[in-house]
């Protein structure tokens, strides 16, 4: 299907919005009115610049508030409308965008509102132009898509259709199959958002809290199916705006609003087994092949990773890079990044077929990422997220991979061995809605729980994302929005967390101090449940504990260097959480280790 | 009354937070388990400093979910409870707070939740320890603080008794006067809070929203008044979190915390004609003396200045600082300010009591702001606001004042000539809500209304403060959470607009570029209702328009300098805005204006 966006949807001034839409790949854009105005370009440069950029204009957004009134005022508002009427031919855009009166409605009558939009669309015909009516979900008297399909079915002009907008259809908790009711040929136009779930009132959410396709909890994907199964042959357009868009480059914010459309058009092909509209299928991760860590000078990282019993596997045969392994947990450690504080800076996924997960992100719009290689040397296809952390894939089997590059390794194994039970990524306030839709498009996992967790410096949220079996699992953290990325971490899940600490505190790994408090309070809620000397033990050793019904959860963290950490956790039972009641004490203990 | 506040009111650890709430003055504290928890401090050494800081640990809230279970359940619960009372013994603290339940209760029935709350209170009696016993608005079986007083009354312990907490009252839409049906000695602790006017569901906005007293929307003097009737003697303690109070030092949150409470309470005692809890009555403005704007280097300003049509009214007498009028607009440029760009740094108003205004401030925490004044100068009495901006007051009539100090100024008239209309006042997005109390509680002024303009780098909300005769209008704009603060400026209100733009435009002022698109619209909006020829004049000058009802608004800026710049505005009629409608096209020409 093609594919538009609303000028609103971008910051900046209309040239340049223009430009990033063209550049991520849209084929067309609804103008705002509102940027026009604020604009210095004529509407014949607008217009010969999306020519030239190759942009259609599909919808055109001057005014609210048109049908439902006195005559009088019906008038007047009349009069308005062909001012933008003659806009639109400068513009050369067909398409007017008719929005049901929310504001000045005073006359609950359809046959009204039919007259009153056919007179515009009889005004609107000989220009060539069309009307798209939509009904607002905090509309007046039409606040219903059906609704407004009987009143454009009532005016009974050609030139008159009706404009859907997933947010005003799914926010009234209408089943999107309603729309397959309106015939598609009467579909003028579809917006498209998505949303969190919230229970507010509906205006401020749709004003605050509208999100890209993918980074919500709306049906979108059935939307889409249902839309197609109407017959409607017009774009798909994103129409969103919230309190974070406009904080991040219109470019990046563009090329990313164009990955959640194809995207969702894949899904919605994929659930319906059309082919048209699919992109290359996901690539569960099988398994997380490495982390890397990179950055100028990772000593101290090296020595951390020596402490908590990580085995020295090699330096690369042709790069200052260097492995670390414990079991079957990688840690890759980068000194090529030269410009940086140690910080977690990509990701090696295990999957079926390389070659297609790297298609499929390309698809998606992620930069390709290009690593010099040598003859002889593993191949990885990498991307960037939209953050610049790479993500790399393998589809070899381990005696085959790039593991054989590094050479000079000890032979015996650390006293650490495991897998990688979780990977933690940290960011920016304005960057988790992005990077929740890469981690699903891209890596394909699914939105698990989130959770507030209180810091000294403000309320983390923390976001699950991961495959369904657990292979691989990505806690998103949000920064309060004045902070900085919280920092990232690796976790090695054991089989012995204690034995694994003792050891650590015996190589001498620095633990994060933990108040006797946070212990005092354990034998408060646990002391009657756990085994015997437990909790002395984990008093003793500095260890975090946590249980639920099914299991239970035993973990240690090392220092943080620049911004990245390492946890060591043990999984007992069914325990299938990440310890979210113990990060405040581990938050206010990382500060006081930093202060 | 007493005065406390809950330790989850401030960022950062709780020996910081301790000495914070006693450099703020407060008596008491309520500690929170969790922040006991991540304290290193045991709690005999969290007693001995709240001992020698002379606070008095007024509550523990260390659990939630105690009643309203099954009794294995119950029992399970007593065990934990009983670990806390230990704590609270080692702290040296004497109430418990035991919210309803809202997680775990799967009995409704009040005889078992007072017979379980009874259980506790007799435990606790030993110890000397007491129970305030809270409705959560969104616990299970009970959400209603007269269900919660009920429940009390049922158990019949002396030892327990309820707790309120304003947000759980007025949340639900309780009248505050329900709870003057609740007998004084029987509340034991009060909890307040205020919020901003938000129909989401009560959780979400519990979390994230509330407000120190006076900067929502909440009867609080209404709800302390009838507190006040009930008899009750404890302390008025602050329990607020929400997503910006954790991004502001601590000192800083805790002193706003104290203020709203001294506000608060003399708000309730002014309403109920007591004396007690009073602070010097407020002192409205009754005019503006002069805006300052400071900087290292204002020879920008003041060609700006010179070019709108001020004229320079001389150099005063002992300081780099100069003075211009236009009219009654008095704009004192002050260059003693070396550490920063051109800003809107000060304000004087005309009370009729300057001492009792700025003892006022004083008594609502605001620092003495120092200037040095010589032998016959006039000493005006100032204080800085939460963001630095300071404060002057004068009571003297004008050829008394300090306007004398200021020599060799020309004797004719500038072409400009007004009174300042408003001042309009950027912060940071976490500096909004204690911009908004200072507005209220030391320059009394109340609260009009609030929007949000789009502009090219995010929403900025405006929420306009104003005397109620318009005298003194302060919009206050709010930066989007990543942004810098807005800049500020000062509105000059002359009788015709026009005339002035026409000798500025001579004098050389350059204008903001204003998009002829902007014009067309204007015409499509307002063409056939305005005078012939207006339309075709803004379009010549370079002119912002609005228009309602009543009134219309014809306005236009002068070039940003540092982060301040003026506007000149002409009221017709009765209009009573400050042509919002027009921010988006300003802020994106002032943006290019800049680029």
């Amino acid at each position: 299907m093609r594919t538009s966006i609303a000028t609103v949807c971008l910051a900046g001034g209309l040239v340049e919005k223009l430009h990033a839409c063209a550049a991520a790949g849209f084929d067309g854009v609804e103008i705002m009115d509102a940027d026009l105005i604020a604009a210095h370009e004529s509407p014949e440069e607008i217009r010969a610049l999306c020519a030239r950029l190759g942009l259609s204009i599909d919808m055109f957004q001057p005014f609210r508030d048109l049908e439902g009134v006195d005559e009088p005022t019906f008038a007047r508002n009349l009069r308005r409308a062909e001012a933008k009427l003659d806009v639109m031919e400068r513009l050369g855009a067909d398409l007017l965008l008719v929005c049901s009166n929310a504001g000045t409605a005073t006359v609950d009558d359809d046959e009204v509102a039919a007259r009153q939009l056919a007179a515009l669309a009889d005004l609107a015909a000989p220009r060539g132009i069309r009307l798209a009516y939509e009904a607002l979900a905090w509309g007046r008297y039409v606040d219903d898509p059906l609704h407004a399909y009987r009143i454009v079915r009532l005016a009974d002009r050609p030139n008159l259709g009706t404009c859907l907008d997933s947010f005003h259809v799914l926010s009234r908790g209408h089943d999107p199959r309603v729309i397959e009711e309106i015939d598609g040929d009467a579909i003028f136009f579809v917006q498209l958002s998505d949303a969190p779930a919230l229970d507010m009132d509906v205006l401020s959410w749709s004003r605050h809290h509208r999100l890209f396709p993918g980074e919500g909890a709306f049906p979108l994907t059935d939307f889409v199916s249902s839309l197609v199964r109407t017959g409607y042959a017009g774009p798909l357009s994103l129409e969103v705006f919230n309190d974070t868009f406009r904080q991040t480059d219109v470019v990046r914010t563009a090329a990313h609003a164009r990955r959640s459309l194809t995207w969702l058009e894949d899904r919605a092909a994929a659930a319906d087994g059309r082919s048209e509209g699919r992109i290359v299928g996901p690539q569960p991760a099988r398994g997380v092949d490495f982390v890397e860590i990179g950055g100028a000078d990772l000593a101290e990282v090296e020595r951390i990773l020596e402490q908590l019993g990580f085995a020295f596997a090699g330096r690369h045969r042709s790069k200052p890079v260097r492995l670390w392994t414990a079991g079957a947990a990688r840690i890759i450690v980068n000194e090529q990044r030269r410009e940086r504080e140690p910080g977690l800076t990509g990701l090696g996924l295990t999957v079926d077929d390389a070659a297609a997960a790297f298609a499929r992100a390309r698809a998606l719009g992620a930069p390709q990422v290009y690593r010099r290689t040598y003859l002889g040397e593993q191949d990885l296809p990498a991307v960037a997220a939209p953050d610049g952390t790479e993500v790399f894939w393998s589809d070899r089997p381990e005696e085959a991979s790039w593991i054989g590059e590094f050479v000079g390794g000890v032979e015996a194994p650390g006293a650490l061995s495991g897998v990688i039970d979780h990977i933690n990524l940290g960011y920016r306030w304005h960057e988790f809605d992005e990077a929740v839709l890469f981690a699903g498009a891209v890596l394909s996992l699914s939105t698990e729980s989130a959770s507030d967790v209180p810091g000294p410096g403000g309320l983390v949220r923390s976001q699950v994302m991961r495959t369904e079996d657990g292979v691989l699992r990505v806690p998103i953290n949000l920064a309060p929005p004045t902070a900085a990325a919280p920092a990232r971490h690796v976790a090695i899940r054991c089989d012995d967390a204690i034995a694994a600490a003792r050891a650590a505190r015996a190589a001498g790994l620095p633990f994060l101090p933990i108040p006797d408090n946070y212990y005092d309070d354990l034998e408060a809620r646990f002391g009657d449940m756990v085994e015997p000397g437990l909790l002395a033990e984990l008093r003793e050793l500095g260890l975090f504990y946590d249980r639920e019904e099914d299991g239970e959860f035993l973990h240690f963290y090392a220092p943080v260097t620049g911004d990245v950490f390492v946890e060591v956790v043990e999984r007992r039972g069914g325990y299938d959480g990440y310890g979210a009641s113990n990060a405040p004490v581990r938050l206010a203990a990382q500060r006081l280790a930093q202060a």
